[in-house]
């Protein structure tokens, strides 16, 4: 496949880049991001990569970019994803996942180009849910409740106009928590792992971890499976569908803290930062992925155990 | 009181202003918009109004101006509030109802200012509805169906979150289809006003005025109404609540067309243009005003007969 990759230099975009290396060898791939790649494009001997560092803020950038590559597929993972970041930010928040997002489908509609996009959105589209209302499916009304939130539905909302209205193939996401090897720690999972692993490297007789709130449940989906979900999405998702991709399963955040102490065999305790408490958030969060299911035969195949054990593996890789 | 009016060259920019100018004599206005006035601020002499020639694309500009005019109440009317030019230049529309938004209300959270803002949404954020679920209330279901209606529901998500995330004092409307004297011959009422004022002064055998599909059911409320219910809520509104602007009324096209013939004494025919169809539409919008008249007391008090002369009588007084 000749397919171009925005938000080239995240983690997600590593992940699906091993999977088009096995599934499609001989694809042509460009990444392009604001930022530059820090990976090796070496690990994906079977693909031709090239990169090119643009803002798609930039229109004119985009533009030329699309006209000399000319892609078949769009895989859209370029957005500005931290909800605490929307808070600090909230209009530059707005602007990079929106008008990045117009800036490429406009150019798709005015040139009339033939081209399957896929718009990656969030389960933090959903906002506040009750208990009683889980596992989420797509037909669930959405009360965002970050500035981050809002840009992911109004993506959403824009995706569904250029499909029904323009008749772009365009398909759209919501993606729940990934977790995987190469994840910044940012983000919760991977903050763990990597305290962990710092722990287990010291002699030091009282193990502390820092922490926010250990009680809250979230479905975590192996970034590996997500990726084979954009992949099958792109190939054979229905045009003006928004598809979750999660795992079903909730995970108590104190569960994920035990697991790890274990795989390390290190004894623990939990310190909480006030700092990474969030004002208001749900105390528990699982969807449904029966659509993705039942449409393309998507499920997750990766255990919490084996992610856990890979993010630590990661890790220990990275602290050597 | 001491107010920013967006938008100002629209025809509700002005209905508020005359309100203004017999509720609160002695009330400071500054008005700014991209385009110039075409109207006589002597119309209003009880109010020190001022003009800015400025676009609120112009972050810099906004800053400015609302640093040196400190005002207690924004009214933000400004929008590109067509539907089918949004389907035209989605990029534009989207733009110009969001970004504009966020450079004004980024400026108060960020400076920190006491400031009450309107934002003006629009019954387009409805989108698709049935006759059962009518009248619709503000807990109905968006689900926007064009550019402009996807831009009008993020900035009222917007609104939200800086309400209620921020504390901003920002109520927010959904306007539906407003009419009265002063309207642009674009909007339908107007358009069939114009064209019987014109048959009206010609002595023809054969009149006939072009019409769009006559059968739709709208909610007409005058605009006199309207700039009523907007000071209230500048006024007393609660922060972050949404409320409906709107008649209660469903009243079918082709009897608008009857009542303007009956009031001119005129015999037409009505011809469809098949471009002023649109490719899906409603049959039947009507709304309920019930909250914003349990919480303040508003009613519409201008008949449909009365709207109905005062814009016939308008486009006589243009045609002279």
């Amino acid at each position: 496949m000749k397919i171009l990759i925005t938000g080239f230099t995240g983690f997600v975009s590593q992940h699906f880049l091993a999977l088009l290396n096995e599934m499609e060898p001989g694809s042509s791939v460009l990444g392009i991001d604001k930022n530059k790649p820090d990976f090796n494009f070496s690990a994906f001997p079977e693909l031709n990569i090239s990169f090119e560092n643009i803002d798609l803020l930039d229109r004119e950038a985009t533009e030329k970019i699309l006209d000399y590559f000319k892609p078949e597929y769009i895989l859209h993972l370029a957005s500005v994803s931290s909800v605490a970041q929307s808070w600090h930010t909230p209009l530059e928040s707005f602007v990079n996942n929106t008008t990045i997002f117009l800036n490429l489908v406009e150019q798709i509609r005015v040139k009339n180009r033939k081209c399957r996009i896929l718009s990656v959105g969030s389960s933090e589209e959903f906002g506040e849910v009750t208990e009683a209302e889980l596992p989420l499916t797509e037909e669930h009304p959405l009360k965002p409740l970050s500035p981050y939130a809002v840009a992911r539905v109004s993506q959403e909302m824009l995706s569904k106009i250029y499909a029904d209205g323009f008749a772009l193939e365009i398909i759209m996401t919501r993606s729940f928590n990934h977790i995987g090897p190469g994840q910044k720690d940012l983000f919760v999972i991977a903050s763990f792992a990597k305290q962990f692993v710092q722990l287990s490297k010291e002699n030091i007789t009282k193990n502390t971890i820092t922490t926010g709130n250990l009680s809250i449940i979230r479905d975590f989906v192996d970034v590996r499976d997500v990726v084979k979900a954009y992949y099958l999405l792109l190939k054979k998702g229905k045009r003006g569908e928004v598809y979750n991709i999660c795992s079903g399963n909730g995970i108590v955040l104190k569960d994920i803290v035990s697991s790890m102490a274990k795989i390390l065999n290190l004894d623990v305790e939990t310190v909480v930062n006030p700092d990474l408490i969030r004002p208001t958030e749900n105390k528990k969060v699982v969807g449904s992925y029966q659509k993705l299911k039942t449409e393309l035969g998507w499920e997750p195949e990766i255990s919490i155990e084996k992610s856990l054990k890979d993010i630590i593996g990661y890790w220990q890789n990275e602290a050597k």
